[in-house]
């Protein structure tokens, strides 16, 4: 098939499309949509797609992301927040998740993904390390362990829970608690969840 | 609510939240993406984005998307494709929906919209008098009203059909058909499709 579209409204197709989640369509509707935009916002995109990664490093204690000219995460270094109370999430925007529901005041840890054998990640590529030397340095009371719902995020959390108790730490584990979404009938609620549910029932 | 991501990241969630569907969490996931990204293929994007609209024009005789050193669609003057037939589209991306027929040897002449009182779309503001200054240069045949089959779509294909009629120009008009779509169960078929794949029926 001869090339329909002019050259630079393919190639931003094609750069577009290697997103997550956009098929060839919805690369086209995103492509004429910034043909018809103003120049200077389309240069302004371009500019911070340019910068990103430049602009934007990781925590060397939390692994948060933090600004490039930053040497600790802005949330660890709070003093309102209490560093003796730990989140250990999976990924960064995890935390915006937490931050979200303003009932957090601890600090966070960044593993940097998910215990999984079939995409080859094994223990020894998170920061778990990182995370028993802070538990030490910090005199850390609590540790929520707040990975995803999901077979790699419980692994991770079983993991994590035989790993600080083999370190020997002393230090109170927990983990997100498990049950019915707001808003969702009970009939509609898988069967494991219901069990989790009926597990973490709470007395009134 | 304290800044919760770098800068740059927001920068960019903020960019790319303009695209057209793409909410907050989409945009966290793209950016994030993008994070991980190589530089050099960020560079990529941003190059391709920064020089979209100055490296593409609208061609002048039928309003399709061109390069910018091109004078005319090179569909257009394709010596192979036959200027008497030509199909009446709305917007520039229709073009590739036909091409990819493989059935079509005629050219395009996209119209640029299409009549959407509420939209304040009129008639006047879509390439219709240089469509009909086409029909007498070029001693067009057959014009194939390739609209969307939507309220707006028919609407434009109506006031066309009276528009070129009252031009008095000699002119066959057609429409694509409307019927049920490959694959698709009759009962799943609405009212108004299985109302037109009737009155559409071939003999056999």
């Amino acid at each position: 098939m001869a090339r329909l579209l002019p050259a630079a409204l393919e190639k931003v197709i094609d750069e577009l499309g290697r997103l997550p989640g956009v098929g060839v369509r919805t690369a086209e509707r995103y492509a004429y949509y910034l043909l018809r935009s103003q120049q200077h916002n389309n240069e302004s995109l371009a500019k911070a797609v340019a910068s990103l990664k430049t602009d934007v490093k990781t925590c060397p204690v939390t692994f948060a992301l933090i600004n490039a000219d930053e040497t600790v995460s802005h949330l660890y270094n709070d003093p309102d927040r209490n560093k003796q109370l730990v989140a250990v999430v999976e990924e960064p925007l995890d935390i915006i998740a937490l931050e979200r529901t303003g009932q957090f005041k601890g600090t966070y840890h960044v593993l940097g993904g998910a215990i999984s054998p079939i995409d080859g990640i094994g223990p020894e590529q998170l920061h778990i390390p990182e995370l028993v030397k802070r538990l030490e340095d910090d005199e850390v009371e609590e540790v929520i362990i707040a990975t995803n719902a999901s077979v790699e995020g419980e692994s991770t959390a079983l993991y994590l829970q035989r790993h600080i108790k083999d370190a020997g730490v002393e230090v109170t584990l927990s983990r997100l608690a498990r049950g019915i979404p707001v808003g969702v009938d009970l009939e509609y609620a898988d069967q494991i969840t219901l069990t989790h549910a009926l597990e973490g029932r709470r007395l009134l």
